[in-house]
This record gives C-alpha cells, structure tokens and sequence, in this order.
C-alpha cells in the first residue's frame, strides 16, 4: 500500500459507523466480530463493473448507494437484518472526489440500515466494486427459494420495470424520467419486508435479473411451476407515462434492477400477510400461483404470453 | 444471469466443501451460516487485480490458490480458523478451462484448511478476484497490531525475500529460480503459527508489503518503535544462490508477498514460543527489538540501513 491508499482507508474509517458487536473495525488483518448468540449469519457477496452493471457516467455517490443495495437487497430477500459489511473497491487512480462521492452514497444507504463497514480493500484497477454484506436471521426463519408449495400465491411488492425503463431510455438517448432514474441509480433494498415476512412467506427471491427469471428460481429451487398474470403486474404511474402498454409489459416482466421481493405465501396466511405489509409500509400485489406444472408460464388475456428478452445477461 | 453463468455455478456448487456450521451453501440469496457460540468472527477481504496483482500469464491454478492464499494469511496474522468464504471472480469471457483450473487451485488449498466456499459472483468484465474469508477466534485471543510493548522480541517466521526475488527475475526477463516462483505462485497461509501464537505474542502482522513496511503498521498501531537487525533477516538458500548480499536484503527487508508472519513476544514468553514454534511446525528468527523511540530503524553491522524501495505501490 502506499500512502494514498492509507490516506484513503483513513478518510473512510473516520465515516464508518459504530456498533455495539464489532470488536475490531477497518485497520488491522481483520475485523473482529461477535456475532449474537442463537442467530444464524446470512453472508452476500455482489459485485459492480464499470460498463457491466453501470454505465460509465454514473454519479459516483449513486454507485456507492447501489453497491451497498443491491447486496443488502440479498439480505432482505432472505429476511435477514443488515449488520456489517467489507467493501473492495478497485480504482483506476486515486481520486479523491470519487472516493468522497462514492462514501457519501454508501454511507447514506448504510446509515438507513444500522450497516457498519468493518473492513476491506482498496486496488488499482479498472473501476469495480465487490461488498460482501452480513446479516442476521432466526434459525430456520431464513426466506429460502426452496421453499414454494403448489397452491401458494405468488406476490412482488412495490413495481416493477422502473430501473428497466430508464435503462431503455439511457440506451436509446433519450433523457431519462426522472422517477425512473431514481429507481436505476438509487434501489430501495426492502429490508423491513423481508424481516416481516419471516413466519408468512415460503419462498422469497428478490428481482435482479427480471420477474421471470427470478421467479423461475424459486421454481427451480422449489420442484414447481408458475402461472403469472402479466396484466396484474404493479407498475409506476411514470412507466405508463413513458412507454406505450406492449413496451411497458416486456420491462416489467422481464427487466431487472429492480430490486423488489418476489415471494410465495400459502393461502393460509393471507390475514398474516395483510398485517406483515402494514407492519413493513411496503405495498404488494398478487401476481399469480404456483403450480404442479413445472416452469413459468406468463398470461395475458387468458392466453399465454412470450417476452422477447430474458433478463440480464452477464455472460452474454 | 446468463445459462452460461449458472452452469459454471453449478460447477463451483459440485466442488464447495461440506461443513457442519454450514447451514445453506451456494444457491440462494444468502448462505446461512451458525457461527459456534462464545466465538469471535475474524473477516478479512482482499481482491487481486491482473496486471496489478499477478502477471497476465500467472497459471489459472496458482491464482485460485494465491487468491484464497492472501486471505487466509490474513486470518493466520489475526490467530484465527478459516472456515467459510464468499468469492467473487470477474471474467472477460466465460473460459471453461481457466475456470477449471482456477478452482483446482483453490480448493487445493481450501482443503488444507477446511475452509468452505459458500458463496459470490461471477460477472463479466477485466479479469479480478475478490475473496472475502472468515475465520472464528476466541474473545480476546486475537492477534491484533497495536500490543507490542517496549523491550518486546521481534520475530519472523519463514524466510523473507523469496517472491520477491522470483518477481525481479521476471520482470528482469531472467528465467525464476523454481523455488523463488513456488513462493511467489503458491504462498503458504501460516495458518497454525498463528494458531499457536494465541496468548504469547503481544502483535502480529503477515508481511505483504514488505518486512519493514509491515513492521511499521504494528509500530504505528501500537505507538513504539523498532530496531531491525538487517543481517538477521532469514533468507533461503535459493535466494543466496540468486542474488548478490546486497540485492539479497533489500529483497528480504522491502520485498513483499511472502505471506510470512512479523510477531512480537515479550522476552517472559519467549519459552512458550519455543514450544509454539514447535507444536506449529514453523520455524521463525529473532530479528529486532521493540523500542521507545518511533519508527522503523534498520541496522546492519552497527550502522543505520536504507533500502531503496518501501514495499508494494497500488496507487504507485
């Protein structure tokens, strides 16, 4: 390391939060640790390249917003509540301003979460970002994908397509709406949700790769299938705006960066789930239902309905 | 993600060691972890950039070993047990054989040390690798930098130099001396002389950036000083057969990348060490002193030493 690296580690563990269970934070071999006895330990790692996961003229605070997201978004998806963290960040060259914009953004997420950065490392390289995020869960109260029965409903909260949309938009040259960009660049991971579906949902995926794809891990994980109304998919008074209903049903069903949780809840718990969203003041819509069938199967007017893309393709 | 994403998951998943305290692996969202009771979590995260890290054409194998290598030389610096690890690898395509190969290194060392790989990413862009390893230790156990103490031995295990040496051969263009490159390639974590350090040193560090640099964040940590007998640095026979004594020290004083342990003992431990050094099957070398005075002084002959180089530069 040289002393630009450790004037940057400096800047950073003067910003990184206290808490009551780390031992040892940022500046030694490693951070030490204690976790609460009885709780299970929910580990993610997600990691962001330049030109991969973001466009190159992303604000540097909304990339550290969306780094920490989309890794807390993991931990919500499996009902897990955000503890610590360790962030490498690999950067072409030492820029201060970057790196302040960068922390302002992680921070302001991280602060939201109780999330402490505990540690990590900083690289010369082309700009990537790897965070590798811990939560905790009950034993046996985790949100699983395997975990979806014949029968259950299938739920996903707020909208979907928003991040999609502005994607499409930046893709095409057109200005981006405002409220859709807000959606690409500063995902809302639904922590609160994911802890109030403990006890209620049985399976719980959160929507990276597109609604589709992602649910058809659940049915993968689970030995089932899924028939999906596409028309009662949730969208965003500003999607309608933007895009004609055909355009609109492709970003919605299969765009991904969302960041919402796609869950499957018996029909039994349907009273318990009415008070898990009022508990978590994240709304939700019934989407569909698992079936014996296996594989997804959308629906459009009683007929079944194909989209033309598929999701995220990181292996393109 | 792509088909192409899942099948080298799927891969990965087959190869991942089992482990008892592992209750969800690679698959979800998350991976589940029941960390043992009364014990602290030691968690450390390097990344390896090519170009930065490693030369381009470093063998697949060497770099999935040197990659889990650097991490779990963290934990040993901290006294700490591996046990489980997340990994997230950038790619610029989908290589099946570098893959392959990759994951023959790490799991080779992964099952030296019953470490498990739950989880991580893979993605598309310039070829990096970050690894975030975890380890338990008990509560107050831990090896940290900032305990060494006036009066205290300074101590290396090993032999300092070596993959330094080896990198001066190739960046010189000269064939490396196979016992320099296994160092360089495929460094041991001194994962049990850490272990067995627990309750006799008062500090610890692993030497990555080079002997003195190293030394110098323990002085810092623990606001002392230290005087280093150049002379007594430990050198292999390979490296005497390649150098001359003047490149030779500089290679052993500034180089890094050895993955040795710099340790601190009080002379009343210094029995207990004996038998430590024994019980971990890890030689090691008084080298130096703890002093009042700050800063690093290195000595050879009786008279102040300077190397010219200070250790590895990321933001060179």
């Amino acid at each position: 390391m040289s002393q630009g690296e450790f004037d940057l580690i400096a800047r950073i563990r003067q910003r990184a939060a206290a808490r009551g269970d780390v031992a040892l934070g940022i500046g030694d071999d490693c951070a030490l640790l204690a976790p609460p006895p009885g709780m299970q330990l929910a580990v993610t790692m997600d990691a962001l390249n330049v030109g991969v996961h973001f466009p190159p003229d992303t604000a540097p605070a909304d990339l550290g917003w969306k780094a920490l997201a989309v890794n807390l978004s993991d931990l919500a998806a499996m009902g897990a509540q955000p503890a610590w963290g360790t962030l490498s960040l690999s950067l072409p060259q030492g820029d201060v301003a970057f790196v302040d914009g960068f922390f302002d953004g992680f921070f302001a997420l991280a602060a939201q979460h109780g999330f402490a950065l505990v540690g990590g490392d900083t690289t010369r390289g082309p700009l990537s970002i790897a965070i590798t995020a811990h939560g905790l869960v009950e034993p046996g109260q985790a949100l699983r994908r395997d975990g979806a029965r014949v029968g259950d409903d299938i739920w996903v909260s707020g909208t979907l397509g928003d991040a999609a949309g502005a994607l499409r938009q930046w893709q095409a040259g057109v200005p981006m709406s405002p409220a859709l960009q807000a959606r690409l660049d500063r995902p809302t991971p639904r922590v609160a949700l994911g802890r109030a579906l403990r006890g209620i949902a049985s399976s719980c995926i959160d929507v990276s790769d597109g609604l589709l794809a992602d649910l058809a891990h659940i049915c993968r994980a689970s030995g089932v299938g899924a028939e999906v109304d596409v028309d009662a998919l949730p969208a965003s008074d500003a999607l309608r705006a933007a895009f004609d209903p055909d355009t609109r049903r492709v970003l919605q069903a299969a765009g991904g960066d969302d960041y919402e949780l796609c869950f499957t809840v018996p029909a039994s718990a349907a009273e318990a789930l009415g008070n898990a969203l009022v508990d978590a003041g994240t709304g939700a819509t019934r989407i569909g239902t698992i079936t014996a069938a296996t594989g997804v199967r959308p629906v459009l007017a009683g007929a079944a309905w194909s989209a033309p893309a598929t999701g995220w393709q990181h292996f393109a």
